[in-house]
């Protein structure tokens, strides 16, 4: 169509896209999307596509849901915005009052942000003020992990473990301590659950051990490490970091901002492993999908270390422009309600339970290698030869083919390196999940 | 009234507010607002408050603004959000034309994000890879101001000049230099505009001059250095800002996250200067308010030295979840349409003048030195002595005494240390800033 055309002309002359070498797009198009419904995207011919990843990570309800657009419209005709210092609002109130009741008890503030680096930098610079605040002032380091991604914004790169997006930025990054990664499907060694000692943490606990006295906190994702590749780990790893981190006087800072929001079908992804983080950042999935929205919770020992005379010097000096904005606010209030009117995590036990299941069918794929599934989030890998788990050239860059054939078969699939993977909104349905897997297997077909 | 007093200990319950010691909060309430309309917030009870900072400084038009709810409630039937890697949608793409359009022609391109902090954190990781790219390996400092503040992401705070806000964070600082910062109101030299060789830029020649190998850019806030205190200064210093980084080769970057949108009477406040800086931030006003929205534009020289062959890696590895999100994309369009077709910048001109006409009833207040104006910003100081320049003891807070007692005059005053200042909204009338600044006087009478 001649509008698609200007549109996409313009788009390559204004406009810089995120994590992406725009010469990738010099005699190609991005996709330009006019409308959304449900788990569907539309672009501007009317042409379909499962948005098989919640437009990264953070749809939740489904694109256009008629609750959330209501719950905006009506906040709108009150306030949109106003600062929130000195003022506060009943949206921002009751939404912290909402997600502190689905934490465990000890976490009991909300320190809101904007998107899910300000929600690690805030977990970050709260946790080394704390020890400052408490004459602890050697505590400055931070421990994290192979393969993690926690934002691109300084702080959060600091903590960050993808060569590829972080290893250029060394010069401007603060001294961290780097930790092995824990990743069960693919033990290093060699251990199934029943003979796993979780010796992947041996190193972590060397670090704790030699240097506790400079170490400030432990940053890690919970049970799916995402952008650094869908790793998976048992939950045991977080109720031995737990342990480890109290031992030793450092902080567990658990970054929630892809798994929460039921998308590994607790509300919280740490639930899995009962336990309760001195610090947790959350986003994506707080304003289900709509607007940037973001927030650090903590316990009341990490609040407390702040609460004092003005003149005491410890009041915690962070804040953006935009903090608890009352629409994004306004949203998120109404998805917690659509969670619990809809019993949503009750649903999710079912799809879940069928996307597993559904999984298999790859098993057979000669290309095809550790399956994995947890919540509505599954992901498999990509390799050239499966029997010795030989991988493409990464010069072919085999998931740039597999995401663009996708799009010819009405599918969003977006492979971070060789690693297909489906992140759904919790909306989902059974028909869908089928429809889904079947044209993936077309795609695998075309491409592979 | 019942339900505003629940509001309230819930909000002391869950809590955090930024830049905030919450210990201040404990016999004290935060305002409830319930709604907004024009330049005024209504609290819980219906009381009405001017909104003479912006609701830090992000309002443009007024709350309330029916047209740009119009526009946010229009963008929601088609699409709220989609990830911006891979898919393009025509409110970015409009928005980033407006935007270029109103840029100096040299700048071209618009690489978005979340908030002030984002927009800086990228243009920081933009001008560092730059170098990279280009093969100037050793260029990996900024140069900053004193007074200076560009967010609170440990990026913008490396860079960041307010001892009481970023000094604690120095261990996860990346090394910069410091540079004296300009001060026209107080010159440090005693000159005025004719006699003015600006003495204050020696030292950052100096520093250019000794380290420009190792330097990537200057950042600084054009004109109002703002948080750090609205020191003002002149725009020829941002006219040899932009000839002396020409001259080693460094990277010019322009902060109009706060001073962006008109606040200063021209679009942006760089062009009082008639510079084109390499990268510009913005933020605040982009939405006119409403949301968080976040930009950088650069040239095409920056642009085309990320632009080659994808396993050149010279990628920018950059973004976030609510990139370019519709709606808040939507807003700003809205917004650009009512400066266009309101010929918005033509009436600033007519209230600033009658601001800068009106504030002269302070020169009369023996507590009060050092008034300044420029578009609808107004700052003035508050000193005990005006005659010694003596301030009064920190201890006192009086800025938080003037702050508090505003809200009395139904005026939302929120000094930075010891200055009073208005940051307007555009739409603001000469009736409002008549019955402002009575009210400030009232609010001066009954604290000074
Ligand atoms: C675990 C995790 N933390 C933080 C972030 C950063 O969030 P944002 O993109 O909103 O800055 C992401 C984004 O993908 C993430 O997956
Ligand atoms: C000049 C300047 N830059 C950056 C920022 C940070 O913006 P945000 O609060 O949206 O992160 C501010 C905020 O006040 C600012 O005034």
């Amino acid at each position: 169509m001649i509008g698609e055309r200007i549109w996409l002309e313009k788009d390559r002359e204004y406009v810089w896209h995120p994590f992406t070498q725009m010469k990738d797009y010099e005699n190609k198009d991005h996709v330009l999307i006019e409308r959304g419904e449900g788990i569907f995207l539309y672009d501007y011919n009317g042409k379909e596509y499962y948005d098989t990843i919640s437009s990264w990570w953070v749809n939740v309800h489904g694109h256009n849901n008629v609750r959330i657009k209501k719950a905006i419209i009506k906040q709108m005709e009150k306030i949109e915005h106003v600062n929130f210092s000195g003022f506060t609002h009943t949206p921002a109130i009751e939404l912290a009052e909402r997600i502190i009741n689905l934490m465990p008890k000890d976490l009991t503030r909300v320190f809101y942000s904007d998107n899910g680096s300000t929600a690690v930098e805030v977990a970050l610079k709260m946790s080394f003020q704390y020890w400052k605040n408490k004459g602890f002032d050697k505590k400055k380091n931070f421990i994290y992990f192979e393969n993690s991604y926690h934002g691109d914004t300084i702080g959060a790169v600091s903590v960050g473990g993808v060569q590829g997006y972080h290893g250029l930025y060394k010069p401007l990054l603060f001294d961290s301590f780097i930790s092995e990664a824990p990743n069960c499907k693919k033990c290093k060694y060699n251990k199934e659950a029943n003979s796993c000692q979780l010796e992947c943490l041996n190193g972590i606990e060397k670090i704790l051990e030699e240097n506790s006295e400079t170490i400030s906190g432990v940053i890690i994702e919970p049970l799916i490490q995402a952008a650094g590749g869908m790793h998976f780990y048992s939950p045991r790893v977080l109720k031995k970091l737990r342990e480890v981190t109290k031992q030793y006087n450092v902080h567990l800072i658990i970054d929630e901002v892809a798994m929460g929001f039921g998308r590994t079908g607790k509300m919280w992804a740490f639930e899995h492993a009962g336990i309760t983080p001195d610090l947790v950042s959350i986003s994506k999935g707080i304003s289900a999908g709509y607007l940037p929205l973001a927030a650090t919770i903590v316990t009341d020992d990490i609040y407390n270390a702040f609460y004092d005379d003005y003149n005491k010097n410890k009041t915690f000096f962070h804040g953006h422009s935009y903090t608890a904005n009352p629409l994004a606010c306004a949203a998120g209030i109404e998805s917690l309600k659509i969670f619990e009117e809809d019993k949503l995590l009750e649903k999710v036990k079912e799809t879940s339970e069928y996307l597993e299941e559904s999984m298999k069918v790859f098993e057979n794929n000669e290309h095809i290698e550790n399956i994995r599934c947890l919540g509505l989030i599954a992901a498999m890998d990509v390799v050239k030869n499966k029997k010795t788990s030989e991988k493409y050239d990464s010069k072919i860059r085999i998931g740039k083919k597999i995401y663009e054939k996708g799009f010819e078969h009405g599918l969003v699939l977006r492979p971070v390196g060789d690693t297909i993977y489906y992140f759904l909104p919790l909306s989902v349905k059974k028909e869908d999940i089928k429809e889904i897997i079947k044209r993936t297997q077309d795609v695998l077909l075309g491409v592979l």
